[in-house]
């Protein structure tokens, strides 16, 4: 299927406005990011399994079970490790934002990323999103993309839009990425917008597909957030026929955009994690089952043995071989291929004589693909990670300061 | 109980000899070690899981069966990935020490670590072995402790004496660490000798005993080796009344210096493991089971983002928060005491403050301690690690070359 996208993001689709900007919780950088829809909206949303969810997180379980209207975003603090006081401060973030909105506080989503253990500083809290309500605009602009970074270098965005029999659908999207990123079943921060007229039930089940086959195919340093979410809000403004089943045709192409939407967003978060300068695809092929393909792609993708070896352009497949040999999953040592882009490097467990030059030419790519094939079924998987790099420990040497 | 230690290493105890050289493996350092006792061992050991052991690991799981009179170990070259001809070149290995010295190939073991995935070369490992012979001596040498090594920076030995009624026992050891350490049920290279005299099954149990509490309680970078293996051989030449019983009062004094001689070589690989510069203590206290303790101090001691912060003398325990909240664990969030050092971080599940300059200065030592306390049980443990550093980086990124 043909995608087509646009510059653009959670504004995008029919009927959502949104702004951002500093309110000094951050020296310059924005970090304040309020989006709105116009209609109520049904959301779901996929949350971190980590036992200490951050408050907003917490606090945002219970709402979404509502219709919801807006999200109120804080970057530079976690609100994380910060308790009663905590949840009640993201309570009181999603009161003021309501009050101003005009709407109930429990039609508002409440998110915050940044440093752990610290407590908000609500009164600039509070004069950020009284200020921001005059700003919310639904014309395309970069500012709430920006403030709901932390270390990231680039601003996560995308948005794309399609027919739905005669009626055009969109969605947008913007995110948050970087370091501390294993999704587990839920991910780091997204939020993702659509006019598309859907039934809650049907757009649940698409999404946690969605997600499933994007955010949790990637990983940067195995650590798992306190706060991380995906949310998607969608208001039915585009007026298509009500999407009400999973398999008929209408749900294939929303969930075909609407993967695209993820993997497009889970890529750029793997290229922008930090100190990243590779996107390695660890490619587990032909394997009895899809666990096993993960567990050995995730092994394989979070070794710092095989991330340094990628950054160092050095062809030491004998990791990945280690790596693999570690999960103590069971296959057979015989047919297992490891290949680095085209070159095949072990087979029939033993090396395999290789071009070296052209090898290293190879691994001068900004993207590295190594496959390992288990030759023993049928089950495939890939799996995003970025190499590991001095700049990595730069960054998170000194996070705090 | 006082332990008394000396300089030495594995030719301390009676009737050990050993010897290292170059053979050309690598360009200059010591490759090639050698450790022989003039009379036959019982030898107990414990080796990787890594499905893809060694070549070296497979032969040498088998002779270990047998009765004991010599070790061979190259550097350089682990004979991993290389399928058959990597066993027929490990029971060359073998052969060729046993017909230099006489004694039958099953009653030598044969160990290799450094690159995986390239073919031994044999002809200078042969005329190695050769020259090895007439260069054993029971005079403590640090070449064989240096052969040992790949990306080490210090050799790691340690040599204990004590009684057992009225004889003179003594324990000796050499070791070689460095990245790819997450000891799983075995370790990395390390080879224990002693002259005590023991009953092999006693000796079994008290040296998987030792390792649990020392080796498998190390990481440097959650990697399992392909190669690791610790090996104790006993030739009862210190004529001591035989230890066999496990509960004896003898046996306690035994093992007492044995889980030293562990615990210290486990200290020393992972103070010199690749780019640390600082050891962390991570210790789980009062937690409901064992189990669960060690699985919270192996999350927290390989989670990046904790290691680099001790790098950065940066007391971000938020990433301790996110660590614990990450294994999945149950406990109760408002028990838990996070600590560094002596400064309470968090408690009550709340962020408590602290005084920052003694923290910054805390953070400055070279030995970092850093607690989890879940008072909800009585089991303890404590992991070592080390920081995560450039260093780590630069030794990883261009290890082949």
């Amino acid at each position: 299927m043909k995608i087509k996208t646009f510059e653009g993001n959670v504004t995008f689709p029919k009927g959502f406005l949104a702004a951002g900007l500093n309110c000094g919780l951050r020296i310059k950088k924005p970090d304040l990011a309020l989006i709105y829809s116009v209609k109520k909206c049904i959301a779901v949303g996929a949350f971190t399994r980590n036992k200490f969810q951050a408050a907003p997180i917490i606090v945002s379980k219970e709402n979404i079970k509502n219709p919801i209207q807006a999200i109120i975003v804080n970057s530079s603090n976690a609100n994380a490790g910060t308790g009663e006081k905590g949840i009640e401060d993201a309570k009181k973030m999603c009161s003021i934002t309501s009050s101003f909105l005009n709407i109930n506080e429990k039609n508002v989503l409440v998110f915050s990323t940044g440093v752990i253990g610290k407590f908000l500083d609500m009164k600039k809290i509070e004069k950020g999103i009284k200020t921001l309500i005059p700003l919310l605009s639904n014309r395309y602009n970069q500012t709430v993309s920006s403030a709901i970074l932390t270390t990231d270098k680039m601003i996560k965005e995308c948005a794309v839009e399609f027919n739905i029999k005669n009626k055009k659908v969109r969605i947008g999207s913007i995110a948050k990425g970087s370091g501390m990123i294993e999704p587990n079943m839920a991910t780091m921060l997204c939020f993702i917008t659509s006019d598309v007229n859907i039934k809650k039930s049907v757009l649940k089940k698409l999404f946690l597909n969605a997600i499933e086959n994007s955010f949790n195919l990637i990983t940067i340093d195995g650590d798992m957030s306190t706060n991380d979410a995906v949310v998607m809000l969608a208001n039915g403004m585009a007026e298509n026929n009500i999407i009400d089943k999973t398999n008929s045709k209408e749900a294939k192409i929303f969930y075909e955009n609407l993967l695209f939407v993820m993997k497009r967003i889970a890529y750029l978060i793997v290229k922008d994690g930090e100190g990243v300068t590779k996107v390695i695809e660890i490619i587990v092929k032909n394997c009895s089952t899809k666990e096993k393909a993960r567990i050995i792609g995730k092994r394989i993708a979070n070794s710092m043995l095989v991330k340094t070896a990628i950054y160092g352009e050095d062809a030491n497949w004998g990791r990945v071989l280690a790596a693999l040999g570690s999960t103590l999953q069971n296959f057979d040592r015989k047919k297992v291929v490891i290949k680095f882009g085209n070159y095949i490097m072990f087979k029939n467990e033993k090396p395999v004589k290789f071009d070296e030059i052209a090898l290293k030419n190879y691994l001068k790519n900004n993207e590295i693909k190594i496959t390992v094939d288990l030759n023993e079924g049928k089950e495939s998987i890939s799996i995003l990670t970025g190499d590991l790099t001095e700049e990595y420990i730069r960054i998170n040497a000194k996070y705090r300061s």
